[in-house]
């Protein structure tokens, strides 16, 4: 294998090296075929017997449009939800729960399964009664309803948004069973708002203005302090997310969007952005989300997310069921700095990598999809994928970045993750030396 | 106005024309300042009494974040559902509900609130029960599992899903009372799923075999015929929408994608995929799915949804509360044939045109936003929406649509819709001669 091959493009038809034979040899379709000859022979003119009998569907009306104004997923999918790690938190308002990376394909996450993380618990807003206020180093204090908001020139885009403590428990080891917790601090989203700069430059932000302070209406009255080139860059101020209003536990009914930057400062139920010359020192930007060096020193103001990846399936959540053979091997890649343009996979524990296939749109700082199609032989891999961005960032090891930032950080963690598939399927989260 | 304006492009931040002086004398913001004046002059010390009066969310522990392990909206979302409409149809089971148009945006529909269309009720499938058998003109008849299925390489791709019924009783001026219900049989998601010419090429199609008969496991067994050439090129067996899986209404655990083609070929909930050499003129595509012209014959196999688009607010139920000033107007617009190149949109009834700002990705065979942002002067407004496709197709009025195909259609009406806004902000369903 080698580490220079182009991707292969999407839609090209290419069944990524997979040839019939090899389908065949596989025994996936052999046998299929064989049971399918047997169906074909009868249920051509009269049906077929296993078929029949599972048909239960077939032979009875189904359940009426009106029984779900808004739908739900079957019943069948009930193993698909967040699910928080009880232990992790003192209590269950200040506390998080995990997007089912394992079980999601594509690029967007869907509004339910939406990783949350929360201070001060779910704020419960009306949206009538709710206002943004930006007031501080500006010509003219501004109090805006939610009509007022949706009056200015609003914008779509597509970006994940990835809390800076994902994989944070990984940095020393922890090695939790399974992508949705060590990987699932994050989701990607269609977002609908207005660009934050048209509302500043409504209010006019006077030349001393250098920074932002984003407020939360929640219990925790959650600030940040943003840079204002930011803030007039691409920064949102967004009240849909995936076609719909956001979410409560995303900030209804709005929040901003801070591209490519840690998931906190998106601050929800957004109720306050203040002008001023210098930042504001918050607690959540001196005591928490900042990185403790070996030597004492802390790295603060740390924002971007940088390149990242991991596999989805197979991983602990996601065992191998179906033995040796066609495999797809399955991940997502993101970067703060803009677009993904490579993801190379190695199954044996980085020595050797093949460049995946990324299917679907390649968006800057949005949610990539990676796929590399094997045969596998039946014999234990050590499945890796590691990203490159466009500004040329490759993602590291863990081991080369408890190098450079000691053992004390927990905050941006984008190593490589290792995963351990054994000769039964089943799926491990180990570290190789 | 004029019709040759080149679009603005989305991010520029432009202001689409929305000068700061007009918001201030459209009175939008004059009120705000001096609310937000007071307000700040106290709240950046001590608070502000309006906002800490309604701030019982500022104050109060919020839900807890393991309240929703699968997320629902916010109560005060609970009007943005699908609605059906109860006269239309004779049994709830065959019957339709309709995406609620007016209160979304962006281009991806959520799960949760796409339309539903029904011949036998909605099939409640367990995945493990369900299979896909291909048979017919092929070297190999096959019987593929839900697990087989998934060790095939996937795609990912962004696909509008349009009823052909979509708009059909317009075309007799029912003109019914919002965009919901006239233009709501379409979604726009993520499909992921297998190429299924992957799936073709392993059972091997004769060189006799020139159509596919698609079949669901529905009450009503739905069957449609599809030419092998479009089979070939970009149709999907599709297990996941939106990044999780189909919905039991959208035909889980896996349905036929037919990008651009009418709905009712992307069989739901398919079992069956037979090669023959001519088509199966099954009901579905012979008593339904054409169009009766006037001289007594009928169109049939209108597989294509051609260029389309509709103002989703203003409109009937979303009114403008505001008054005059900036006013946000928006829609979607999709093709069947590709992508959209341009929509225009008239305040006047279609006597003068402006070029309206399309915003997000633009994907061939997906819907598409647009917006045009004017300062309205609160009189009365005959508003429509005209798109335009990458192979030139313009979208047609009612009138030149009757004048081609008499009065007996009802299925592709993909004329320009009209909504006369009032001086008072109401919208009405309205044809201009």
């Amino acid at each position: 294998m080698t580490d220079t091959q182009a991707p292969a493009q999407p839609g090209t038809g290419d069944m990524a090296g997979l040839s019939r034979r090899s389908l065949l040899r596989a025994g996936l379709l052999t046998g299929g075929a064989a049971a399918g000859a047997g169906l074909v022979s009868r249920s051509a003119l009269a049906g077929d017997p296993l078929i029949t009998e599972v048909q239960d569907w077939n032979r009875y009306l189904g359940d009426s449009v009106q029984a779900a104004p808004y739908g739900k997923p079957s019943e069948f999918e009930a193993h698909v939800v967040r699910r928080d790690v009880e232990w992790l938190t003192a209590s269950p308002e200040s506390s998080v729960n995990f997007t089912p990376l394992h079980e999601l394909d594509g690029i967007i996450t869907p509004n339910g399964l939406c990783f949350e993380r929360h201070h001060g618990g779910v704020a419960q807003i009306n949206p009538a009664d709710h206002r943004l206020m930006i007031h501080g180093l500006v010509d003219k204090p501004l109090v805006f309803t939610m009509e007022d908001l949706k009056r200015f020139p609003r914008e779509n885009r597509v970006y994940f948004l990835e809390c800076a403590a994902n994989s944070g428990m990984e940095w020393r080891g922890a090695q939790l069973n399974g992508c949705q917790y060590t990987h699932g601090m994050i989701h990607c989203v269609v977002y609908t708002g207005v660009p934050l700069k048209y509302l500043l430059n409504e209010a006019g932000v006077k030349t001393s203005g250098k920074w932002l302070l984003a407020e939360g209406a929640d219990a925790s009255a959650m600030t940040r302090s943003i840079p204002m080139e930011k803030a007039l860059d691409d920064c949102l101020v967004a009240f849909k997310m995936n076609g719909e209003a956001l979410r409560p536990e995303q900030g209804y009914p709005v929040r901003l969007v801070v591209p490519g930057w840690e998931g906190n400062m998106w601050v929800k139920w957004l109720r306050r952005l203040e002008v001023g010359d210098q930042p504001w020192e918050q607690r959540e930007e001196t005591s928490k989300y900042t990185d403790l060096l070996a030597n004492g020193k802390a790295r603060r103001f740390t924002w971007v997310m940088d390149v990242k990846s991991v596999i989805t399936s197979p991983s602990p959540q996601a065992p191998v069921a179906h033995g040796k053979g066609p495999l797809v091997i399955s991940g997502v890649a993101w970067s703060g700095n803009g677009t993904v343009q490579r993801v190379d996979v190695s199954i044996d524990g980085g020595r050797n990598w093949k460049t995946a296939r990324i299917d679907g749109p390649s968006l800057s700082k949005a949610m990539h999809r990676f796929y590399l199609d094997i045969d596998w032989d039946g014999s234990p891999l050590l499945l890796q994928s590691r990203a490159m961005d466009e500004q040329g960032f490759v993602q590291p090891t863990k081991n080369e970045l408890r190098l450079a930032r000691g053992d004390n950080s927990i905050y941006h963690n984008n190593g490589i993750q290792t995963w351990h598939v054994k000769a039964d399927g089943t799926v491990e989260n180990v570290e190789v030396a």
